[in-house]
C-alpha cells in the first residue's frame, strides 16, 4: 500500500504558492494574513477529500479518519503551516501535507485500524506569537503567563486570535485527554546534513535535546596596556578565550553529537589600552539526555576553573536557564524504524537540536518524530530543499508506521 | 657633591600634604583647588630659597639659576605637581622636588656651569584637561584642536585656565626656541617593577614607546547554537579567541619588553544560541623603535590571517591609531650613566611604557628621563611608593648628570 504520489506532490506545489515570496521561499507568520489563507486552503482541501475538518480553541486544523471502533483512541499525525518571516517551503508544510496524503491513502485503501487517525495542523510552532502554541495547548503546557507575554507582544497576539476567534479561555482549554489519544508522529526536514552526509534516508528521533545555559564570569586585575608587562597580568580576556578554545576541543572529541555554543562575550573596563578586569562569556550546552548535560557541566566547569587558576583570576559561574530532553517512545521509534525496513530505506536514530511540536506533546502521549534529508542543511531560508523522493519516502513511512502500529 | 637630604625629604614630605588623602595618596588634578595650593606653596618655595619663580603662558612654574655666561643655553630639569585623581604622591612631585633639591645644591655649592639651569613644573601632565599640558606648549606641539576637545570637556578647562589668567593664545604661545634650550633631563618613578626584579638603582629609558592600535573583524556565519555540528561551524569568535592566545605567546616569546593588550571584545548576532557571525576584537601593541613595531605588525597581521584561514573566516583588519616612540638623547643618556657610575649606583637601559613630559619635549630638544624603582609597581593609587634611598639616589644622579654635561 503506497502513498499516492502525484496527488501528494501537488497539492506540496500547491501550500507552497500561498505567502510565496518569488524564491522558492514563503512568508506566513502565524495569524498573519499568509497563515489565514494557507488555513482557508488546507480547510477547503480536507473538505474537497471528504473529511470534515474542524478547529480547537487553540485554531489548531484537524480531520479524523475514523475506525470502525467507535471507542478507539485517536492517533494523531501533522505539523504546522506557519513559517518563520521569509522561510522555506519545506518546514512544517512538508509534515501536514504527509499527514493529509497518508489518511486519503488509507481511506482509499479501506484500512481496518484499531485507532482513529486524525490529520493535524498545529497553530504557530515557529513562535511569530508563542512558540508551539497549537501543539503545547493540546499538551496542557501553555499557561497564562506565555499568553501574557508573547514574542511580538500582547496587542499582536490578540489581534491575531480575533481574526480566528480565539480567546486566552479557549486556547487554554484546547488540552486533550492523554486516555483517549493513541499518539502522535510527525515528519520534518532535517534542517542539517547528518543525513545526507551518512546517504541514510530516514533519521529516527530518538529525543529532541535539552539545554543548559550559563554565564562564565572571569575577574583579573585592570593594568596599563603599555606599563604592565604581560608575564605580570592577570588578564580575564586570556581566561575566557582560553576556555572557548579549550571547551569546543572538550565537547568534540568527548561529547558528539552534544553541542556547545559561546555567542556572546563583553571585557570591562573594555578600552584598547587597559588589561580588562573582568570578561563576561555566555555558555550554551545541549545533549539528548539529562544524565549526559550533567557530565558535560562538570567537565565545563572544571575546565573553566582550571582556566581561571592557571590565570590566576577569580571565577564566577551563573547558571541561566535549562530545559530537559523530550524523550520519544520507544515503541514508536520501533514502529518507524520497522516501516522503513519494510521499505528498504536505511535509518539512523539522532537527536534533534532544534524544537519542533512533539516537545511537549512527547511529555503527554507517546510520540514519534523522524526527519527526512535537507540538501546542504539550509533551512529557515528560501533556499530550503528536499528532494521530492526523500518527501515520498518520509511519506510511505508515516503510512507503514501507523500499519505497524496497528498490528499492535 | 651631594644634595642636602634632610632638605630634600622634608620639602618632599611637605608637598605630600597638599591634597592629601589621608592614606598615603593625594588629589590634585590639574586646575583644581588642590593644584592652586600646590603652586602656590612651589612658588613661595623658590621664593624663600632665593630663587625669582616665574609663570609662563601655559601656567608652567619655574625659576633659574643663572649661569655665570648670560649667553648660555638653559637647561631644564623637573617633572609635574598635578597628579590623577586620587593618585599617589611621588607620581611626578619627586621629579619637582628633585630638580628643587639640585639647584638649591648647585647655588649652595657655587657651581660654575656652562649653561644656566631652570627647575621647572609642567602643568597638567596627567591630562585632567590635556595631557602633558605644559611640556607639549614649551615644545611648540599644543594645537587649537587640543584646546578645544579636552578630556574634561572645554567648560572645565576654560574655568581652570580663568583661575590663573591662562588663554589660549598664552598656552600657543608658550613655546620655547630650542636655539635657547640646553636640554631637559627628569627623574621620575619607575611604576613598574623592572628595577625592583632585577635589583637595580637606576633605569636609563632609551625611548617612550609608540604604540599602535587595530580592530581585528572576523567574519563567519551566523547559525543556530542547536542544529549546527561543532565540526561545520564557522564561528568568528573561535577565530578572535584564537588570536588572543597564540599572539599573547608570539609577543611574549619575541618581542619582551614589546606589549600588546586586547583590551575590547564583542560579537554579532550576541545570543547564547546563535553561533556568532562577527567577532570584533581591538588590538594594540607598543615597542621602543618604529622597526620593532613594525615587525610586530607583521607578525600579528599575518597570525591572524593564519587563523582566519584555519577557521573559514574572513578577515578584516581597520588600523586605528599609531605614535612614533620618543627617542632620548644618547649625549644625555651616556651623562645620566655616567652619573651614576660616579656614585657606585647600578643603572640598566629601558623603555617607559607610560607617556611623560618627555615625550615632546625630546622631539625639540635633547632630553634624558630615568626611573627610580617603585615599590611593588604600584602608581596612580595611594600605595604608590619608593623608598627615601632610592629617591636620594635619583637625586644625587641629576645632580651629577649635569655636573657631567657641564664638562661639556
Amino acid at each position: 500500500m503506497p502513498i499516492n504520489e502525484q496527488r501528494f506532490i501537488t497539492d506540496f506545489e500547491q501550500v507552497s504558492t500561498i505567502g510565496a515570496t518569488g524564491d522558492g521561499g514563503v512568508h506566513r507568520p502565524a495569524l498573519t494574513d499568509a497563515d489565514l489563507e494557507v488555513r482557508k486552503w488546507f480547510t477547503a482541501r480536507l473538505e474537497l477529500d471528504g473529511f470534515s475538518p474542524k478547529m480547537d480553541g487553540a485554531g489548531n486544523i484537524s480531520a479524523v479518519l475514523a475506525s470502525d471502533n467507535p471507542d478507539a483512541k485517536t492517533l494523531l499525525i501533522g505539523s504546522h503551516l506557519d513559517s518563520v518571516p521569509h522561510g522555506g517551503r519545506f518546514d512544517g508544510a512538508l509534515g501536514v501535507i504527509t499527514a493529509l496524503e497518508v489518511v486519503r491513502t488509507l481511506r482509499d485503501n479501506d484500512a481496518k485500524l484499531p485507532f482513529h487517525v486524525e490529520v493535524i495542523s498545529f497553530s504557530d510552532e515557529e513562535g511569530y506569537n508563542i512558540g508551539l502554541m497549537g501543539s503545547s495547548a493540546v499538551a496542557g503546557k501553555i499557561t497564562q503567563a506565555a499568553l501574557e507575554n508573547p514574542r511580538g507582544g500582547r496587542e499582536q497576539l490578540l489581534a491575531g486570535m480575533a481574526r480566528l476567534g480565539l480567546t486566552d479561555d479557549s486556547i487554554l482549554g484546547a488540552k486533550r485527554d492523554p486516555a483517549t489519544l493513541a499518539g502522535y508522529i510527525e515528519v520534518h526536514i532535517e534542517q542539517g546534513t547528518r543525513l545526507s552526509d551518512a546517504g541514510v534516508n530516514i533519521g529516527v528521533v530518538t529525543s529532541i535535546v535539552g539545554m543548559r545555559s550559563a554565564w562564565l564570569h572571569f575577574g583579573g586585575e585592570a593594568a596599563h596596556g603599555g606599563t604592565m608587562p604581560l608575564m605580570h597580568r592577570k588578564d580575564a580576556l586570556w581566561g575566557a578565550t582560553a576556555f572557548v578554545q579549550r571547551a569546543r576541543n572538550l565537547i568534540m572529541s568527548n561529547y558528539t553529537p552534544g553541542v556547545m555554543t559561546n555567542g556572546i562575550i563583553s571585557t570591562q573596563p573594555g578600552a584598547f589600552n587597559i588589561v580588562p578586569a573582568e570578561a563576561h562569556l555566555s555558555l550554551e550546552w545541549r545533549h539528548g539526555t539529562d544524565a549526559e548535560m550533567d557530565e558535560m557541566k562538570d567537565d565545563l566547569f572544571g575546565l573553566a576553573e582550571e582556566i581561571a587558576d592557571d590565570f590566576g583570576l577569580s571565577l564566577q559561574i551563573e547558571p541561566v536557564g535549562a530545559s530537559s530532553p523530550a524523550t520519544m517512545d520507544p515503541r514508536f521509534i520501533e514502529a518507524v524504524e520497522a516501516a522503513a525496513g519494510e521499505l528498504n530505506l536505511s535509518t539512523t536514530r539522532l537527536l534533534s537540536f532544534a524544537l519542533h511540536d512533539p516537545q511537549y506533546l512527547s511529555e503527554h502521549i507517546p510520540t514519534a518524530l523522524y526527519f527526512v534529508p535537507s540538501v546542504n542543511g539550509i533551512s529557515h531560508n528560501p533556499a530550503e530543499f528536499t528532494k521530492p523522493e526523500d518527501c515520498i519516502h518520509g511519506a510511505n513511512v508515516m503510512l507503514h508506521t501507523i500499519l505497524q502500529l496497528a498490528k499492535g
